[in-house]
């Protein structure tokens, strides 16, 4: 156990400045070729690379060794680095996308999620992850929504906690990693939907919406937190003095890191708000940001302003001490290798318990959106099977966050139906192209492997047409698998058309016309207007992008081997033009429903329904659930409990997960409460016709909300409480919050 | 002259209470059967009608003589009433939409069209004038943007003063009007584009564009200002006493009346803000607001709650001098009729000198938005044109604000044209279908007196489409009068399809295809997405609704005797899911054109340019300017000036009025600002060949900028300013603003 502060007495400045500065692995591989160019361009000397903190995106057991030994070969005190690594939604072991993962309404299964990604990474030598992202997310434009678990603020911050709790489980064994949660604050709600775009919310709407899910990183002990790219009241949060001193550590006592985003702290230039980079340096550091990842501000910028006066010691003295002890919570000062070797990555990475854990999960994440006449799941031992589709036969099925995952060791989709279906009965081809214009993937080339999709000939085309019209006319069913290109979404992937694309559209209305039975199973990273498909189809499975076993998991479901029990955890919208749609808005002074006004002046458009097409918590089972019997407690007392029970009746002959959701509605209120608040959900297994019993307790916690400042009023009075399966359906009760 | 306060010394409780009411016409006219209803509905009795301080919306010298007429009778103390309406953009001479007369970047004209409006009323007995609407719209599927001036505060703010100033010049002489600006505040910012709805500002956006137009409505003297249905950090504004009283009493030193928007104070309820009636009542009053519109809630809540301490009596005290002073100052007191004749109305109405104003206007409000293959003008004496399209002879051109306007008065396009253009050299056709479903419009019957309109049978449409066809194989160029219908933008009028009907996108298509010049003239109320019909068209003239003089304006430009000079004040989008889009926009941290960077990773959208299809100040002319040598002086001190100069020189052989616009970037600042913010724009009139050298001067006030706080600062440092035709083509300076 190294005493830090005899440790920092120790350290010159330079040594100091490093542990603040995060470099990419080029900087420290035996490959000079690579090292020249960012090192020259970043102006970062070997003095500073040699002294610094952590490093980005290395992993593998091997290279993480290698760079860490050489590093203390240079460092004068041996202080280790830290890796740290983009883990969003698996190491290797690749489970769905977060949003997917949303959709469980399973923090638990999250958890466990995180533990297995932090067990591989960290079995690769890794020591922190730049997860969980615990940004809200309304409008399907932003490519990001992939990363988010939702819109709900509760739902959000479970999950949020959730996750921290699982990435650091086994953190003191060597065998976790420590969390970063970002993205702090409002990166979620980019105008227009275009990534990196402008905030716009009242401090209010932070308070309530956007804030909690960090707060509960943070009290669930999250280690770090990353700054957003965007501004907020005009001062971007990499900047922001009132993020990261006022809330983070004055009101929530966040005692950890605090790091930029990707070279954020040198955008303070673009952002304007930054003269050049020892300026950049100035006001991030000031403003309270620790690590500055990828730019030369901190290297270069520290030292000047220190000597200046412009900073303080110390300041920087704290910021180099909230390093050194993550360093030292990690086990590194004792062996900074953390006992990582190839054979332990090995042994730890896809072990079968993790591959068991991703099937579950993809299980569990999948929505099913429609099932009209009986559709699914069929008999896979007597239905003929047509899969047709450019995910018919796709692995590239794990979305854009999988840094590490590798795609050979993904199941596609036609594999996974072979092994459930006999010889004879499955036909499978591509049908259509993915897009019709790849074009937009030549700038991404150099940051991911992308092989240049090429298109289908005009010939190819017809033959492919004849050939899904000739499979989709002799299949019992035909599944449709269909999409967006994993590159449609994720980062820097926003999308002004939800629709899929016209030629898929087409394609389906095509096939579906000759089918007896249809099914579109999507691929994609956020919510897609499907208004022109949904009625020529029979049924549709929103797969996301679900991961090295979502295959399975999806045949699974099909197959009626798995009840599916996902439910959205974001809306769909119903037009391109309604985004952002959610279900928790704020009633208005003109609801659309409101029957004592003029038909005419209401909240509502002329062209679209208010509604989104799915909404938030919707989903299908192959089992059927019906609600009754709502009793809600009258009346709640403070330090009481309101007592809310239905029954819920599973009317059909098959076992199955259910998710009942509980909303509150504040009636009167010193600020306008949203029609609808989620506050509780619980999943029961109900057996092929049973009914049970479900109990939810509200206590005056539940009732509280912020004001602008972000305090908490808690006020008396008349709400409404509501229990159902999704957000548009519930039964309704009511009580009163009083004094006595 | 009567002393307010000895007035207010005799007035019963129920007498001061009456003048806080504000009632619609049917609650004083002999018409029984008319006010039975709602007055039943409103609960109010006819004591509170007897003692009621101003009416809404009834006009005509006649009609207003008699309301007063007997209310006088009835009250005791023979206060007048105040008579109020909505006169937005002109009483019986109805001019452009205000969204057209923000293009015409002239606030001089604007407030002529102001005075003369304000006088037609006022001889039809009105007093106070529901106008100028000061918010700031940013994004087209608002129906409201009809009734913006556009998406930039400078001029939204220079528009507002000069609406104020017209309304209120002749209010002296009792042939003005008192202006009341709306909506306080933020009106213009609903999520999701749909009215009424929830906004989402930073107090810092607030205070930098949507504040400033009101702030300047108040320093021109505005006696009234109303708030606005939505919320402002969850608080109606209605009932938001950090509008009402911290900012416009205390900070902006307001001295007028307030007053809510239609039925906004019992919406509290909606809102979720107020119990019931009497709740809604005491947080309106206590938060500021004057006078409660067309609701109950003043009427029987201010009683019992001045009973029960909940409101003051000094306070509503106060209330009731405002409403009095301002009668005062109408010379109510002096003459209650303000000398109204009927007579005397219908000298001022339709005055010629209006109509020459109006059209005067409208041609100077219609924007044309390309011109390719010298389209136009055309010669009418000797082009045989083929006039197609449902607003080919369609009157109902004036857009949905027009309340008094008379469409019987209406030229339509078809009657200008032939004034100008020989017989048999012009043909005449609808061509297709405005809508081919006018479902929405039946819940609108009871308020607009709109005809349910009839679609073409399938025959008809077979027959005008060759017809129309034929026409246009024949001419030489065709004008294609195409839009929207004028109940689809306006109030309550928001979409989210911003395309013009697919059905009329066909057809311009089909037409474009066979004729040999194609011109597509627009009526319609927002900016709508044009994308798929740019390319198909020769010329485009977005006409707006353009009044009652708007087709004669509209001939005038296309037969070249009048040149062009619209320029748009909103930014049109490029498609429906790029909304909201506006010039004014942060760089961001990862701005789009950034060289250095990623080409990935920038804020952009996969699908879509950032740019507009066509950008804010854009519009042609029938003369061409190139602007060259731009001078800006180096170096700016506090008190001094920096002076822009520019050499405009008109390289065509017409006359023609160029608005040569400024524009600033505070490069480094401690909150981000603007890539570009219009700070100045002068109107030049170049003769044909003609260089002009043109002068701007920046003042240190011009540089100052708004924190979260409302506080101005005003930082040094390095600006770029840009002087162009458009805000996407600018020529480039810069200075610098030092201590010295």
């Amino acid at each position: 156990m190294t005493s830090l502060h005899a440790l920092l007495a120790q350290m010159t400045l330079d040594e100091k400045i490093g542990q603040l500065v995060q470099l990419s692995g080029e900087f420290f591989l035996d490959e000079p070729q690579l090292t020249v160019g960012p090192k020259a361009k970043l102006g970062i000397a070997q003095a500073v690379v040699d002294n610094v903190g952590s490093v980005l995106n290395v992993s593998g057991a091997v290279k993480t060794r290698e760079i860490q030994r050489k590093h203390l070969q240079n460092s004068r005190l041996k202080i280790p680095l830290l890796f740290m690594a983009d883990v969003i939604y698996g190491y290797r072991t690749i489970f769905p996308i977060p949003l997917a993962l949303g959709c469980s309404w399973s923090p638990a299964l999250i958890r466990q999620c995180c533990v297995v990604a932090a067990r591989e990474a960290a079995s690769a030598g890794s020591h922190v992850t730049f997860a969980p992202m615990a940004d809200l997310v309304r409008d399907a434009r932003w490519g990001r929504c992939m990363e988010s678990t939702g819109e709900d603020v509760f739902l959000n911050t479970q999950y949020v906690r959730a996750s921290v709790e699982g990435f650091q489980q086994d953190m003191p064994t060597q065998q976790g990693l420590a969390a970063c949660v970002k993205h702090f604050a409002g990166y979620g709600a980019p105008i227009g939907g275009r990534d990196y775009n402008t905030v716009e919310l009242s401090h209010q709407s932070l308070f309530e919406d956007y804030f909690p899910p960090f707060q509960a990183a943070i009290d669930a002990g999250c280690e770090m937190v990353m700054t957003s790219f965007n501004t907020v009241d005009g001062v971007p949060a990499t900047a922001n003095p009132w993020l990261l001193k006022t809330l983070l550590r004055e009101r929530w006592g966040f005692q950890g890191i605090t790091i930029a985003d990707y070279a954020a702290v040198k955008e303070l230039i673009a952002h304007g708000v930054a003269a050049d980079e020892q300026d950049a340096c100035a006001i991030a550091f000031n403003a309270g940001l620790d690590i500055d990842m990828k730019t030369a501000c901190y290297a270069n910028g520290l030292k000047p302003l220190l000597a200046a006066g412009k900073i303080s010691e110390r300041a920087l003295d704290d910021a180099v001490l909230r390093v050194l002890r993550l360093k030292q919570k990690l086990g590194l000062f004792d062996d900074p290798y953390r006992g990582v070797t190839p054979e332990g990555e090995q042994r730890c990475c896809y072990h079968p318990e993790h591959l068991r854990l991703a099937r579950e999960t993809a299980g569990k994440s999948l929505v099913v959106l429609k099932n009209d006449r009986q559709t699914l799941p069929f008999n896979p031992a007597t239905t003929r099977v047509a899969l047709i589709g450019p995910y018919a036969d796709n692995p590239d099925i794990f979305g854009l966050w999988a840094v590490y995952g590798e795609k050979s060791r993904c199941t596609t989709l036609k594999t996974a139906l072979q092994e459930a279906i006999p010889d004879g009965n499955l036909c499978v081809t591509p049908g259509c192209d993915l897009l019709l214009d790849y074009g937009f993937l030549g700038e991404f080339g150099a940051t991911h492997q992308v092989e240049q999709t090429r298109c289908l000939t005009d010939n190819e085309r017809a033959q492919e047409l004849e050939r899904a019209l000739d499979y989709a006319r002799q299949a019992d069913v035909v599944l449709l698998a269909m999409g967006e290109h994993m590159m449609q979404s994720g980062e820097a992937a926003s999308r002004t058309d939800l629709h899929l694309p016209r030629h898929q559209v087409e394609f389906i209305q095509q096939i579906a016309a000759v089918a007896k039975k249809t099914v579109l199973l999507l691929f994609n990273g956020r919510p897609l207007v499907l208004t022109d498909v949904v009625d020529h189809v029979d049924a549709i499975v929103e797969a996301w992008f679900p991961g090295i076993e979502g295959s399975h998991a999806l045949v699974d479901v099909l197959s009626g081997k798995r009840n599916p029990s996902g439910r959205l955890s974001m809306s769909f919208p119903y037009a391109n033009g309604q985004v952002p749609v959610y279900y928790n808005a704020l009633n208005t002074g003109r609801p659309a429903h409101q029957s004592d006004h003029s038909p005419r002046f209401l909240s509502k458009y002329l062209d679209c329904p208010n509604a989104p097409l799915f909404p938030f918590g919707f989903g299908l089972s192959w089992h059927e659930t019906r609600l009754s019997d709502l009793h809600v407690t009258p009346r709640l007392l403070p330090g009481g409990t309101v007592m809310v029970s239905v029954a819920a009746h599973n009317t059909s002959d098959v076992d199955g997960l259910e998710t009942l959701q509980l909303y509150l509605h504040d009636c009167v209120a010193s600020i306008a409460r949203p029609a609808l608040q989620l506050k509780g959900f619980t999943q029961v297994m109900l057996a092929a016709g049973e009914t049970q019993v479900v109990h939810f307790e509200i206590t005056p916690h539940d009732l509280g909300f912020y004001d602008a400042e972000g305090d908490v009023r808690l006020e008396y009075g008349r709400f409404r409480a509501f229990v159902g399966l999704n957000s548009a359906s519930l039964l309704e009760g009511e009580f009163y919050y009083a004094e006595s």
